[in-house]
């Protein structure tokens, strides 16, 4: 059983104690949050005890592993610790905003054989990974284009937005990462339109937008859009699709269940799609903790390295130089 | 082009009318009505001129075939009328509401090598069709269970249920033809439910039923069940699925296009189904025609024979039977 | 958190042993089985000691409740064993093959406010309950018409069906009770009729039958169709639908994810279904714990009571009669 | 009675010759090609009687209206002489591959006051505009991104591509004008990327594209995706998605009926979509005529109008000059 201590006790993270709590192979050793009453209440939950500071997880020879799910700013901190004290860690995405930071902390942790795993979540969704399966397996033929949906049922607060940074950075970045998942090949060019469809004010008071649209491409010209939006009333949407010489393979929506409705005004009609990405990647949640024990305990490589955290980012960078310069940008343009 | 005369020009002779009119193997002769004013309105929307008496299209030289669609009672009558005059003939079903009737009309043309093809469209319908030229192909290995699901969009008018000869033989015949087919052997046991669910007042005053259940069986045990409503609000349900050994294959329900609304309340939502037989088997109803000109042109067999109405009406005298005395009733017991 | 003890380490004991363990409000207390090591295994995996006997289980004030999961004839005894030592009892279905077994356990335990739920695990699950709900929230209108097809994915080992009492007591029983669920009126007439199809040595040796269809009709004349088959190649198949005077509402099947493949022979195709129950059930079998708590801690009325369990086997006894006989079988023709 | 002529007897315009011919509110006057031998033919499948030379058709006085479906080349010289002789046309697009020609055709027939209809047909299919009338009502708010997929089943001959003028020009010209139907607002800026992944010898000799991704923009700040392929090898793909604050609506592709397979596989597979434009926009193309029918007869606003086709051409050119350059293109850039 990996012990493993989950650092961050909002929405995400006491998601993922109970995740691991619950997991056949691994078990909560403790968790911790800044705010130490968040800490006690999941902690008591989950029948832990919590920490009082992160420093003491780092020390303790009673972890194996830990889970970080803090305020995106201690992200890159927390890595370089675990790193430091040999302590394995799977951390949420982004592993920064600001990718000189992430530059930093990828040369301190330079040639470390410890396990670090990114949570991009959709890369262990049973249905997208079983997708990009079919694809590596030949059954589409050469890939051609990919098209990703993705679209959050509700505008997240104001207050949220404003430390997010920026939709490209907080939200595409799963995109961008599951772009580079399904394409098995490095994106080189980016193009990017964005707006504030939703909440005009957006745009005029924090420059942000809330509906997006994508275009990729790699060397050998595979071609790849996205497209992005804050608010799908009918719940929360995320298709993937993969058109190739011999065919074409769909990751669709799941809903709660099977129900469909039939009247005298519509037929085959479902509830809408699963709330938000707690509910939609519960499994995939499962499955990242998983593959985090294989990392940890059979030497696996892991699904999202850091690297895959560190190129995302460099795509969203990219991006916003596009949506800037209304041009196509070269991902090899892009400084930390 | 084979020249087609179509008796009868109510709702569903009208349709004939225009089906042969625009076919491109077939010309519209005339049209005759016993409502002269109903003739000659179907005849001047198409061009042609109409004949004043049945008699008159028998005895023309210019006429190669009939297409029945007058009232049931006159349907033996004028198949016979066909038949000693030459004529291929294509009849709506059902033959006739008494099967000592189809006996006797059976007896008289008894081994005549002049067409005659009934008017059971499902046959001919793409989907259906194709679900049994599979099944008959051996996709689903050995044929174990069908499935028929067949329901109407709204209960007809009072008037019309009078008339109608009674659930059985005025819409489930459609679906025991169907079970034939499908089972690809003869069904010689029937069970039968019916009720007045949707209008009680159809049971109290015509003993008449409204919704109904079936069981039948062949000679080597294959099980078919079928269930009929006259009033599905969200349209007309016509559904068939066949479970074998090596799989199941379904001709699901047909939409007029295939728009999907997604909202807060709902999501995969489409239009109702298309709403009756004239637009459901518009497809199947031309492809009649084609059969048709085939029977007559190349010496093929009908798809939907003579016979083939006989035992459909067979298969509603024994339900009847069935629902009277609450038992499984031989096909064998039915006598004319 | 309630102590539950699991009595049965077999296939499906395991399950719940595992589903006891993680869930929030209940805790896997020990487990029991007549094969000992089969006990011991489950117990290390689960983290727990092993009972040696069923009756320590009984005799310890350190359980609340107890899960029968054990061979079939033994349910009835561990049910009065259980009521007897104030124990909440959770039993697999069904409660015994024979039905004055049935009785004498159901008078032995009359007037006991110890919890009894039973497990009819289909019930609970969240599109057949999504199913149930809406209907008895009037969205169909007047029910008219109930569908259910279940389908086994392969048929089990002969000597599974030696022992199991037959195909209507062993799996139609669960559809029975879905049926009276759906109903919501007691059916008070069945008619039923069994092959064997899949394998004909089953009817030759055993007088068994593998492929069977029914229909069932209330005394207000609500009709329903139930149909079974041991091997549906394309997975476990498991639908229910419900027609009604304003509408109609399917609970449909259930996929490992929704992966759509298209290719120059095929589109829109997905994955097989769940391979069986514990797969497409794992949901049902949850809540059903869930609602079991709730029975216990908040004095909630089981969704599914030992007097549906004694009522499905009523059904399937006149189910029986109807397939000797050849008819329609009033249910109150059933003597225990 | 419309009588319709009908210039070109290539595949479309057989196809519109037959369309005429049966349809109940127009004649099919003659039909011409410059190759007599293909009009001889068309105009004996039809019974009618071919002309010899273009001109006698514009002279005639028995022609009400020319369908033009001759070589792009021509068509904007047909319109010309439709116009001078007072005959509607409806016209095939493209109007010219050269945008030169089109303003030149503009300017020469301006203020006319003869139907002019383009051959959108897109605009006709019943999905696609039930999907936009939709949209206009309301049903999905305010509209933020419009997502065409338009893929051809296979890519056509090498003479074909080396006259049609490109991709966007013969392809994806559709997909404008269907994004400028959608949008329901003009677009303002373009960006495209276009390569030869299908066959990459296309991209060395003929510097041509058969795979392209699109981003439009309106004025507004409406977002467009449009992507293409030359070869679906899983029939022609067709879809429109439209996503608005308030929900979103899809029209999706036809299937030639609506059969499902299941197998130890595959579950719910049908067979590949409508091959191609022939048969998936059958009912667009008769509504097309009945559109045009209604121009001429009622003085209705063509659906689809020169306008629409100039307007499309211009998002080509934008396109190509996106595709050279990199970048953004304003619209307003484009010079004839």
């Amino acid at each position: 059983m990996l012990r493993i201590a989950v650092l961050g006790c909002g929405r995400i993270g006491q998601m993922h104690a109970a995740n691991v709590a619950r997991h056949p192979r691994a078990t909560l050793a403790t968790v911790y949050d800044i705010h130490q009453p968040s800490a006690d209440r999941v902690a008591q939950d989950q029948g832990v005890k919590a920490a009082t500071t992160a420093e003491e997880i780092f020390a303790s020879d009673q972890i194996d592993a830990v889970l970080i799910a803090t305020a995106t700013p201690t992200h890159a901190d927390y890595i370089e610790m675990a790193i430091a004290s040999g302590k394995a860690a799977l951390c949420e995405k982004p592993i920064d905003l600001n990718l000189g930071r992430v530059e930093a902390c990828a040369a301190k942790i330079a040639g470390t054989s410890v396990p670090i795993q990114l949570g991009f979540n959709r890369r262990y969704d049973p249905g997208h990974s079983a997708v990009r399966a079919a694809m590596a397996a030949g059954d589409i033929g050469d890939l051609h284009q990919v098209i990703i949906t993705s679209r959050d049922p509700a505008i997240p607060p104001r207050a949220y937005l404003e430390e997010a940074g920026g939709l490209f950075r907080d939200m595409t970045i799963h995109d961008f990462d599951l772009a580079r998942f399904m394409l098995d090949e490095e994106p080189t060019e980016v193009f990017a339109i964005g707006g504030a469809l939703i909440d005009p004010a957006l745009g005029a008071e924090l420059n942000e937008v809330d509906s997006a649209m994508f275009i990729l491409r790699t060397a050998s010209g595979k071609q790849c859009h996205i497209n992005n939006s804050r608010t799908a009333v009918y719940g929360y949407d995320q298709r993937v699709e993969l058109m190739g010489s011999a065919g074409m393979i769909i990751s669709d929506n799941r809903k709660p269940h099977e129900l469909r409705r039939y009247s005298a005004k519509t037929v085959e009609a479902s509830e809408p799609y699963q709330l938000f990405f707690l509910e939609r990647y519960l499994e995939a949640f499962m499955a990242e903790i998983d593959g985090f024990v294989d990392c940890v305990e059979k030497g696996a490589t892991p699904l999202a390295s850091f690297e895959d955290g560190r190129r995302a980012l460099i795509l969203a960078e990219a991006a916003y130089i596009s949506m800037r310069e209304g041009r196509m940008v070269k991902v090899s343009e892009v400084q930390a």
